[in-house]
């Protein structure tokens, strides 16, 4: 796939066109603003012309005239390739521009590559986000920031269009990772607590649709319990959110916790049934996936769900 | 200490006056009702006095005009003291009288104790709780019931005057109990996971006022996460429900799990924590103690916490 078009490259760029990325590149479409963008999905490049921004098929040429570039890959390592690897943004932009980087990694992944583009006097804000692809699709999400008052000041256009709350978490790239992570952890255990809960429900004989109504307005609700457990009880797979995030995440928070010599026993349980669940082969299905693992283990018949492994 | 007073024994009786047990009594008697109630803490039964109820020795002196009887004693065992042991109320009370039996306990118990109740005409309405000491003193609990419709019939008035939300889960005895112990083990792990995780992001060096404001707001947060974490941050753990209870009650969901040939990987991983918390000789304190084990363990400061094993 070639883009002949010849357009003058836009003042954003999101680099990074996924399910969360797109979304965003569309909300801020919405407001008027002029985006550029690249991915190496082609059909998420589709994604962004159908929507009114201009595809480009490297990170270099959709941030060659960026004073904002937020990036949206799936984490530290493909952060850095977009930023200095070959056909990299960080090359091509001006001091004084902004990176917006929001996939979520460790702190010091965030602040290793912040020291990198500061040598060129490019700002970066510490933007990890939060909220599913619906949010990023109406500019609703959560971002949970941090960075210098220059950098927030520059992103503020393009985080209005994009979040509905943005948290200035403070002036030091890696405290909005830090906080990131913390409430990747929480998810990430609540994900598999529900779907651990939810199986055991129905393989105690329990009506799991009036389990969901009664634990819901009780003290074992979480926010991953009541958004969940419907996917369970639709028998609903598709990936809203895959297991491999989670994978990853809760790796990244496991990773963390023994570089801080922190134990994390919980997390750690989490983490192996989201790699449980991805090496029975559903990695790229909806991480409510946990429950059909457990399912199939325990020979519980769940909404959709053979009894097989 | 001797109760000489002569009084009539009330046709409600309370067995069980701790956090809940007696807040569950002055509940009833805001009412109208007349409460008799036994404990074996004479504190508690001081407690009852004051609030206008009648204190005897042993169940079998509370229980022996009693038309319903409130058991709010900790597990199996000591619902099965009370009922069937020296001194025990099912030999006092008349068939057709109802026991409300509200401890946290395994199915297969609730219905063993149902069982031979019934030997004797005695219904069980099968009633554990939910909400805490603070909903029990206001006549606000959640009630998740399975029993006979003649069960639901004959508790109505004390149900009224106990609880906000009844749920009425089936017409077995057993089922109650199953809900209750699906609610415990996502509540258990919430606990544990938002301890593990507070405690983490200190080490992190965060803000947590200030993380506990964000998530909150997020998808990590939980209805313990919520309830828990302000303990934490105030540096108080004296008990509103004590890590023991839980202990207990993941020491249920693990046996039960067993039992059902059901892997249960993050409840197990939350009970290991709590056991080690009350190895630690923080067994009687608030079950945000387990915060205060990680920060112990990891040389965190947390508000109020020594750094000390």
């Amino acid at each position: 796939m070639v883009w002949e078009e010849i357009v003058k490259q836009s003042s954003i760029a999101v680099v990074g066109l996924g399910s969360m990325g797109l979304g965003m590149a569309r909300s801020l479409l919405r407001t008027g603003l002029d985006v550029s963008g690249c991915d190496i999905n082609p059909a998420a490049l589709d994604g962004l012309k159908a929507s009114g921004g201009h595809p480009f098929a490297t990170p270099a040429q959709a941030c060659e005239n960026a004073d904002i570039a937020v990036i949206v890959v799936v984490n530290a390592a493909q952060t850095e390739s977009v930023l200095f690897g070959p056909d990299g943004a960080v090359a091509v932009m001006k001091p004084g521009s902004l990176i917006i980087s929001s996939a979520t990694m460790s702190p010091a992944d965030a602040k290793a590559l912040a020291a990198r583009a500061a040598e060129k006097g490019i700002h970066i804000l510490d933007a990890p986000i939060s909220g599913g692809a619906a949010k990023a699709d109406e500019g609703k999400l959560t971002v949970m920031a941090s960075g210098s008052a220059e950098a927030f000041a520059k992103a503020k256009p393009a985080l209005d269009a994009m979040a509905e709350t943005v948290y200035e978490l403070g002036d030091a790239v890696g405290i909005g990772s830090s906080f990131k992570i913390v409430n990747q952890l929480l998810a990430g255990v609540h994900i598999a607590a529900a779907c651990e809960a939810i199986t055991f429900a129905k393989s105690l004989d329990l009506d799991i649709t009036r389990v969901f109504e009664v634990i819901t307005k009780s003290a074992g609700n979480s926010w991953m319990f009541e958004n969940r457990v419907p996917r369970v009880l639709a028998g609903d797979y598709n990936p809203r959110s895959a297991v491999s995030i989670f994978t990853k995440d809760l790796g990244i928070v496991s990773d963390l916790g023994r570089k801080q010599k922190f134990p994390l026993p919980i997390a750690s349980a989490a983490l192996q049934l989201f790699v449980m669940t991805e090496a029975a082969g559903m990695g790229g299905d909806d991480d409510a996936s946990v429950a059909r693992l457990l399912a199939r283990i325990a020979g519980v018949t769940l909404p959709g769900v053979k009894e097989e492994i």
